[in-house]
């Protein structure tokens, strides 16, 4: 029995190296989504054109993925255990405000694409899935905010509520890197058609992006599989803080 | 206090109607591509045309997705908690293995499509995200059996090795429905592009496909977080039955 836990604890990775490892791979996702758009697809710009598109993939990437997730592990640093939550709960919340404003935005660029081009906006399994979690993810907001930062909401509340929004916290991850990993497919096939570039031929663009969706999923393996293990869940305290 | 554990224990679904619910769930999957393929792709043959393909989504919604997922659920039965282990063992074993047939034969299907048509296989992110979890569940399968049903593994091998096999039975579901939906939005793309029927203009089967989509990821996110739910997890024992 003792040999069990010894082995188990061989597999006890410090939550600080693997934050680390978790940041490299967010910000490789970024800088790759960014790399992609503005060397194969044509770079940024306002105007309507598939430029404007280009802001939906780096601005869902960057906001619904990679900053995100980062909201979403800030009770997990073990460093921040002993001192008070409140400090902690804003910038879990303020985190997730930055990745909700990239999110809209990055909404709003799709939508000025499709209206500018004559394209139906919302048809595509991907703009379902993708505004399905954009809802879930307005909803989990505003009612963390209601019941966790606002002072009126009650204990019981905010414990019933708590294990919902916790749940709520990786469904909508998890939603969101299945939505890019669609979406990052059906660009490619929109994009790549013609000539020597064709995606079945499988060009240098195609192996980048593909690559970016997979190390995409990878993130958000990670940071659920993170956010599901027992030992790096902050302890339960009732300081009176937690009510702040 | 005791009002935290009151209103945490209204969130206490017992195990057995949320499997009910599930397994109704799955079996509308199953039934929802299957009637996609037939009723608006042309049905199933093994002609090599898109007759034949239309076994792909098929095998793998019940191969990789149902039947995974009710493999995975095994050892969450609380009914089976008092009695021996192995029988279950040998029952978790086979579902997955019953899983990873069809999901076989569902790549052979599209394999086989692919070459007849003279089209290059595996060069979409939807084909290498799908190949990757193929490659894993593999793995998974070998390792499980090697480690848990043979008699030859020492304990602590077991259970170093366990908390790997739990975690990537979640990270391989996910994958999975992943693949699932980036595959529908693909193959909608692919078939929806003529006349009154295509794509953005949302023809019957559109609505059809992408609510199967959006099933599929609810069915995915309900039985990972079914996996994750500490209250659900069959107590550790260290019966000699667990060493079979």
């Amino acid at each position: 029995h003792r040999c069990q836990h010894r082995s188990t604890a061989m597999l006890d990775v410090p939550f600080l190296p693997f934050c680390a490892f978790l940041g490299t791979l967010g910000f490789l996702c970024v800088a790759m989504v960014g790399t992609w758009c503005q060397h194969w697809r044509g770079g940024f710009s306002l105007d309507g054109s598939s430029r404007t598109f280009n802001w939906h993939p780096v601005l869902m990437v960057t906001g619904l993925v990679v900053l995100y997730g980062a909201a979403s592990l800030v009770y997990r640093i073990p460093n921040t255990w002993s001192s008070p939550k409140l400090p902690w709960k804003v910038l879990h919340g303020s985190l997730a405000l930055g990745a909700f404003v990239l999110t809209v935005l990055g909404l709003a660029a799709v939508f000025r694409f499709h209206n500018s081009q004559g394209t139906p906006n919302m048809y595509s399994l991907h703009s379902w899935m993708g505004l399905a979690t954009v809802l879930l993810f307005s909803c989990q907001w505003a009612a963390g905010f209601g019941a966790f930062l606002l002072p009126w909401a009650p204990a019981w509340l905010r414990a019933l509520y708590k294990p919902i929004h916790v749940f709520f916290g990786s469904t909508i991850l998890m939603l969101s890197v299945a939505s890019c990993a669609s979406g990052i497919n059906e660009k490619l096939f929109f994009s790549l058609k013609n000539g020597t570039t064709q995606y079945k031929l499988l060009p240098a663009e195609a192996v980048f992006a593909n690559t970016l969706g997979l190390l995409i999923l990878i993130f958000g393996v990670l940071v659920v599989a993170a956010l599901a293990r027992p030992s790096w869940k902050r302890p339960d305290s009732n300081s009176p803080d937690s009510r702040q």
